[in-house]
């Protein structure tokens, strides 16, 4: 299975330097912009009140991919966009994500019943829930300063998907009886809305033609489904020994994603009872995972996975075309290859 | 300390009859713009996601006192607003304010681990914040479609300064060395923004000049203090069986309200020690609310809430001194007394 996964690509990092993947390139190439939004990032997370700065630090400074204000500020230069706006924009696009982050840390009551931790375990689940509003409504403020209306309607309607989104997959969650649309209808939301409306706004800022930012919002759009789909499939697959993701998570959490809902579809009744038992009832062993992993490859979910992302990654190279060829348009479409090969 | 608190008024209720207190009556004048922002609310806080109506439901629907909301809509129309944007806006602002409403109702582990109830046991820590976020984001878009820069500046701007409030009053919590400035603070934050935006924000629509904006949300700010304190009052002076709050929550929380550090601020080393270990410790046992009772009212730190919450009220209704005398007016100012003379 993990052979469907092979990269030769490394990890993601900050501003990492030219070489590697494509989002690596990418982030070469548009080092001095990325530069400037970690500034803008820094300088507005900023409050009296220490632990705001704190936490946020925690999730923030500290470097995470920042994979959404690159789309940004890659949009931006693709529409040939001259001036600065782009960085301030990139800023709220990471703070709208990194609130998604806190609040999605929040655990439940039954949770913690069953014994999950949780990465809120320093702060606790107010301060995650607290600073993520916070962060949230000095991106609104960021984009007031900002001044165009079309970007506060992309974003709020992006936060707004995302939060509908996430509950729709609080409300699948542990039920096999999700189906495949709904479980898009989820990835939709929680992840690929974001995407969308942080290279839409690249756009927005170059004032390009209507086609071309509806160009941007699907070519992000395609390229968060494709990740997350690698995401989800990463969880049943990722070489435990790497950085990123634990292999299970999803799995102990009674997440419905594509593999599950692929080897369930495919399974016996022997098998579906399993599902049933681990996923529905969530009641594991812990032998459980290798179980689901044997019962996964048995009906080669992973690949399915990887097939499904593979279509969505050339959709949003696809999205492109409208584009003339440029070295950002270039390394936009590698960034949808990478998507679907990277390994973590 | 009961009869500090002495009032013949009511229980405020959804769009009130006329006759009894100043908010029932502002209501009653203001009905047909009342009933036309719940009308709103309930319009746009569908979702396909069937949780999100259900849980904003238990919250909005089944109708909180819409004071908030009554705020905007009183000051659009001592403004002389003849429109109807007004009507959208107030509904903004009490999806903002449910949406902190749903994010103060999650609890934490520690919480959980003292045997602390909560408001969202139906639904759980994490529905809260999505639904929660789902309004926040709901609220910006409602905005955005309303097209005022400046009115997204007042309502972001507030939004921030809520959360600032919060993660203010949770680093607070337990620790006795909180002072009173920094409960101002906590306060301001967490409760006068919200009803300064409010009322600055009915200005905004009526396109008032710049100093009846600024007196309307001086208004706004000086009655929220003065509701907080009293709230935080009745905490600990509320006949529990009337409508309202239970009396002791705060002091089963650990919170630091004015009552509390004007009692320990005036206790003897004993009495520190009690508060001690109930407030700063969490050790509490079944006697030890009579006994904060007891000494609450042998410093007379209820009558010494109510005397600042006094001061805030007349700073409310001095604020309006600029505007022309105005029946709408009148309740205004009649409704910071009320703020101060209610019992629950």
């Amino acid at each position: 299975m993990d052979g469907l996964l092979t990269s030769e690509h490394d990890a993601v990092t900050v501003i990492a330097p030219a070489g590697g993947d494509a989002l690596h390139r990418l982030a070469a190439l548009l080092d001095a912009d990325l530069a400037a939004t970690n500034d803008t990032i820094v300088a507005r997370m900023a409050s009296e009140v220490d632990l705001i700065p704190q936490l946020a630090a925690h999730l923030i400074a500290a470097g995470g991919k920042r994979l959404r204000p690159l789309l940004t500020l890659a949009a931006a230069r693709l529409c040939g966009y001259q001036g600065d706006r782009h960085i301030r924009l990139a800023a709220c696009v990471e703070f709208i994500h990194t609130a998604t982050l806190l609040h999605d840390d929040v655990v439940d009551e039954s949770d913690l019943r069953r014994g999950l931790a949780s990465a809120n375990a320093v702060f606790g689940n107010k301060a995650s829930v607290l600073v993520g509003d916070f962060l949230f409504a000095r991106a609104f403020e960021l984009m007031v300063a900002d001044g165009s209306l079309e970007v506060l309607r992309i974003l709020s309607s992006a936060s707004a998907t995302i939060a509908e989104g996430e509950v729709l997959q609080l409300s699948t969650q542990n039920d096999l009886g999700t189906d495949i649309p709904r479980y898009f209808r989820v990835i939709e939301g929680k992840t690929a809305a974001l995407f969308a409306a942080a290279c839409e706004v690249g756009a927005v800022v170059a004032q390009r033609d209507p086609a071309l930012c509806a160009a941007l919002a699907a070519y992000g759009s395609a390229l968060g489904m494709a990740f997350q789909l690698v995401d989800d499939a990463l969880d049943y697959a990722a070489d435990q020994g790497e950085l990123g993701k634990t292999v299970g998570d999803d799995f102990r959490e009674g997440k419905l994603t594509y593999p599950v809902l692929t080897a369930y579809a495919a399974g016996d009744a022997a098998e579906r009872a399993f599902w049933h038992r681990t996923i529905e009832l969530g009641e594991q062993t812990g032998a459980d995972l290798a179980t689901a992993l044997d019962l996964i490859g048995r009906h080669d979910a992973i690949g399915r996975t990887i097939d499904r992302a593979h279509g969505f990654a050339n959709a949003a190279k696809a999205a492109l075309a409208i584009f003339p060829d440029d070295p950002v348009r270039s390394l936009m479409m590698d960034a949808a290859d990478y998507a679907v090969s990277r390994r973590h």
